[in-house]
């Protein structure tokens, strides 16, 4: 058999030894589909004497990650170290440049350094891999920019944060609120103890300027993702939802917009309305799901575990996988100079149907200034919902359904409500994906 | 820019005529994609005349496609003839002996040759790409060699023939019979003027024998998949999968069965009861969908067209592209050598609750008669349904459904049944899939 591929690992933590635990369980089988064997022959943490669940004796202790960056016997370094600078960055520009090929899980630092990075791989030979950086187990990375490469992508789009999808999905199920459903996931650690990046929508916003960077062959532009979180989505939302035929999921899509003066990305994270015919609306729980359509396949959809240990290290060791089999790949399925700097994209013109939401005090006229205001703006109503008096202050849940129209049209109508005493908090709009 | 991929089309049918498009349309951004230009250096079909759409004048027409695979100018032999043996087979073993590489869409031949003709490929140097052979446009190839590389594989299954599933959902959105509904399909173009291979689960059998040597590392058993068609299913099957809570799917399943004296690969191709759950249940038309289970990523679904000029020819050139990038792989995941030899398993242990359908005559004793053997064999019936008379003969539907228990039980059952004159037809046994 070939010798063996060299790799120090980078980061103990869950997805660190996640990976040392899959290397030791499945070595025989890895070395048959690698061609060869892959060995660990270095490891580095912040915390040597952790407990991490597996027995490290066997392999080399690295007290300065950055070590790894530089010594000849290793072939990849691993990081799992996590952030988007710092340490994280400061290992891979210097492994990239010692000629060491990299494999990261690290989405943050790739949708804010990937080009660079890309570039520095290009210009050392080696090769960039981050598959687990997007949707954990599911090989999505690889089948954009290998399985679906033949097809122009027209659109790709997912529910890309599992914390998120556990969330909204058990609001569905038990009817409980948001505030009390994240404290929940948080006991039992689906949530972190900071939840921002993931309730807001940062974490499936790195993923999706990733993904995009892929499929449309562009450069990375993850400052302008259209960003809105689960925060602000109601019980009652979910129920009203229901009520009209649809699921809350907060999706991630992306497309080139040919429809304004030039075109553009666009790129926007936002809960949305999904009807139940989708096959993103039976998507519930942790797991991640990303929908890409070609020109010429169609719509393709991946779904899978988009977090925990075990999928996140297969993802990993897939790319080691891939590096000891000498496919090396570009990061971006093109080099990195090849891809197209696109500005965001207008979204005004973009039609579709709306849910919008309003909390507004249970008096007379409140429902007279919200249709005038969707009338002046020439938004048309599909259907209007007024739910009855909510728990405290006289406030009332109203909800409508656009027809399809342009989402200037929207913003027109809130623009014109917005400040009116009618209105007891900022409304809530979510795009409907249809089936 | 690289110096072109040169590639030679044998077979202008849908699938070779869609690649000429697919080629022709995206060819900017493949060779951004492939980092060089991929050129049809020569075509040849059996009809030169023929209308197919496209405007063959540029490209240089050959009328004996053996000529291809010694041809000095081209890399790469493309196979869309068709048929396990004959030409196509020719073409492959001269194509890859002549060290072009060699991409195909033909399940058949890939089902009954694949480990002769990897071999050979591995001793030319050579690649053999097959993606378009399975589920159409779906990158499932890829994504069980590649991206599911670091897993054990426990279990891949999934709906892997198009017209099967038509006609299935067909039945089940309408109401109306097998033959009706394939008749209709026929006049469609959904299904061919001979639905033997199709119906009969003989192209999916191909399909699950090629999985299941990826999935496992084994050597293929086209041979050993114990196979069953849908003929046999009524649209009375339908509504009484329905009241249950299920639909029905030709699924196919294979997985390595620890459960005998020996490891035994197990394969099966036969209708079976989904619970309305799971992510299949909802896999409609002629899309096709494939789940693996792997002991690291969990369950990992791929789902999209399994068809169609357009997804096929996406398959296609992705392995073309795949070889312009100089990623050649192993046809079967591993060199053809490491596949290892299993028997196929034994089933009788295996244990799950079944459907089981017989058509009787409608006079007493027949239910004592049928719930006899059941109880003499150790069959423990959860539920019971008969339907009332049918249109003719004097004869009724009997449908059961099973506790969990072992398969050998059920067969013994229908053992003691059998030459009954109580049966009116052979009974039609389905497993259940829950979600």
């Amino acid at each position: 058999m070939a010798e063996s591929l060299n790799i120090a690992l980078a980061g103990l933590g869950t997805v660190g030894s996640g990976v040392v635990r899959l290397i030791e369980t499945n070595a025989a089988l890895i070395a048959r589909r690698a061609r060869r064997p892959i060995r660990i022959a270095a490891v580095s943490a912040r915390d040597r004497g952790k407990d991490r669940g597996i027995d490290l004796a066997g392999y080399e202790w690295v007290d300065d990650p950055s070590e790894l960056a530089s010594r000849p016997d290793i072939d990849v370094v691993v990081e799992m170290v996590g952030g988007s600078d710092g340490p994280a960055l400061a290992l891979a520009r210097n492994a990239i440049a010692g000629g060491k090929s990299f494999v990261t899980a690290n989405k943050a630092m790739i949708a804010h350094h990937g080009l660079e990075l890309a570039a520095a791989a290009e210009k050392a030979g080696v090769a960039l891999k981050f598959e687990a950086a997007v949707a954990g187990g599911i090989p999505v990375i690889k089948g954009l920019s290998e399985g679906a490469a033949a097809n122009a992508i027209e659109r790709v789009y997912g529910i890309l944060n599992g914390t998120c999808n556990y969330i909204l999905s058990t609001m569905e199920d038990t009817g409980r609120d948001f505030a009390d459903v994240l404290a929940e996931a948080q006991r039992l650690g689906y949530a972190e103890a900071d939840p921002t990046f993931d309730v807001e929508g940062i974490d499936a916003a790195h993923k999706l300027s990733i993904l995009a960077g892929i499929a449309f062959g562009a450069r990375l532009r993850f400052d302008a993702v259209e960003t809105t979180g689960i925060s602000g989505v109601l019980a009652a939302d979910i129920a009203q939802a229901r009520a009209l035929g649809y699921v809350i999921r907060l999706i991630g899509t992306a497309e080139i917009d040919r429809g304004g003066a030039a075109a553009g990305l666009f790129q926007r994270v936002r809960p949305h309305l999904v009807h139940c015919d989708h096959p993103l609306a039976s998507v519930d729980g942790a797991t991640n799901a990303v929908v890409a359509e070609g020109n010429f396949m169609g719509r393709l959809l991946f779904q899978g575990a988009g977090a925990g240990d075990g999928p996140t290290a297969s993802a990993v060791v897939a790319d080691i996988i891939d590096i000891a089999r000498g496919e090396k790949g570009a990061a971006f399925s093109m080099p990195s100079h090849e891809l197209e700097a696109l500005e965001p994209a207008e979204t005004g013109h973009r039609i579709g149907r709306a849910y919008i939401r309003f909390i507004v005090p249970d008096r007379p006229g409140v429902l007279a200034e919200i249709t005038a205001a969707m009338r002046d703006a020439g938004v048309s109503i599909e259907s209007f919902i007024q739910k009855g008096r909510g728990e405290a202050g006289g406030e009332v849940i109203v909800a409508l359904v656009t027809h399809d129209g342009p989402e200037a049209a929207v913003r027109r109508a809130l623009a014109i409500l917005e400040g009116s005493d009618s209105l007891a908090s900022p409304p809530l709009v979510m795009q409907i994906l249809e089936g």
